[in-house]
């Protein structure tokens, strides 16, 4: 059982935990909590470490059965350790180490319906967004290389496992990314208060890829200007706009439907 | 200066910082941070006290005369008392006290759009949802007694504001409540995984109220079975449900345009 804060294992987790640089260094992030991990274990993840608590096995015996067996390595560890290690409350005792795939969109697809989002940096918001375009059924979802870590532990916990079943890629530069979608035929869509057409009357029976911007400034004027067509949300009160997560949803909503 | 933690206004402050009970008891609640208050100010809030620091009166001189002008009382605060005290990271130097109003909404009104929210309980989706209403023109929210307090700083901060200009009302509880509306003639919508009508295709011409209920487990079932409708929004997608704000904010966009 592993009982000390410097064993590697512990080390590991908890740069993993804390630190994107870490996570794409190591390509490996951290699951945390029964749900999660099984949600990993039926997405077919590969499992590089189970980490558990006595108590994780006492309340959760066929979970951890499972994951061990897939897992390349299981460790118990020593529960007052754990609960320092994890960044949850009142962590169940069951934590994985998965390897992340940085791109599992491939190609984009004509017909398709993808989500981008550039430099959106709030965990929550990304979380929401993720779990909300798996409900709604979109095909993938590109952030840009300014977006905060889809690995971090709050967009993980947030997405409610849709990170291990939506496909994903980092686009890098996402004005960059518009211009080469649009020659390729992509329809592009620019979500923005000042958008030239109604979300409500757009067709998007096409497909296509509907961008998200940052919290506080939206969209950069330069990817707004390189998409098909920018829309906008009606809307009839005084507040200047809508949460991205909010926005996001009610856009998704109308390409889906 | 106020230089003491013990100073009776500072007290005061604190506990209607963290204390729902504390609010109801004194009918007072704190915003904090320069766009806040300037909200409180221009919707006409009643400002019982103001506190500011020397940092807050050098960045913010002209806002801080305007807000002494209307408050019954104001106090320097020393600045790390100030932060001390703030829930926030980087406080701005200015924070009020405002008498709350139970209820801006009174009557129901015929034709009016309407938000209901049962046992909402996260305060980030509380003010989420509050901001999404304000900014698609809704005409006012109720919230069941068991919602949490839509008062608390996470609440008044998440919603940009909106809850200085958007109509309120605690309705007690939503079963009763609706079970009033209907027999008023006010059409209830509850939203519902289950719902027997797709949001998409229901007639909002008449208004109503449209009921989101708690985030683990919905709608209570009496109050579905009291509202004149369940609505559900087409999920194409494996995850289980949307969080409450993603979905309040697709069903009052359906609501609203």
């Amino acid at each position: 059982m592993i009982t000390a804060r410097q064993n590697d294992w512990i080390k590991l987790t908890v740069r993993l935990l804390s630190s994107s640089k870490a996570r794409r260094e190591e390509g490996l992030f951290a699951a945390e909590g029964v749900r999660l991990c099984m949600d990993a274990l039926k997405s077919g993840a590969e499992i590089r470490l189970l980490l558990f608590t006595a108590r994780g096995q006492e309340k959760y015996p066929e979970e951890i059965r499972q994951l061990r067996q897939k897992a390349f390595r299981a460790e118990e560890v020593d529960g007052a350790l754990f609960e320092k290690i994890c960044d949850t409350q009142s962590p169940q005792g069951i934590l994985c180490l998965l390897t992340l795939c940085p791109d599992t969109i491939g190609a984009v697809q004509k017909g398709k319906r993808y989500l981008g989002l550039e430099n959106v940096q709030d965990p929550s918001n990304v979380g929401t967004i993720l779990r909300t375009a798996e409900a709604l059924g979109m095909d993938g979802v590109f952030l840009s290389g300014d977006c905060c870590d889809v690995w971090s532990p709050k967009v993980v916990r947030g997405s409610m496992g849709a990170v291990f079943r939506l496909p994903f890629a980092d686009c890098g530069n996402m004005t960059d990314a518009v211009r080469r979608w649009t020659q390729a035929g992509i329809p592009v869509f620019a979500s923005s208060p000042g958008g030239e057409a109604l979300v409500g009357e757009t067709d998007f029976s096409g497909g296509g890829v509907m961008l998200i911007g940052n919290e506080g400034n939206g969209l950069r004027r330069e990817t707004i200007e390189a998409a098909s067509l920018s829309l906008k949300i009606p809307m009839n009160g005084r507040a200047e706009s809508l949460n991205a997560a909010a926005a996001a949803a009610i856009l998704m909503y109308e390409m889906c439907t």
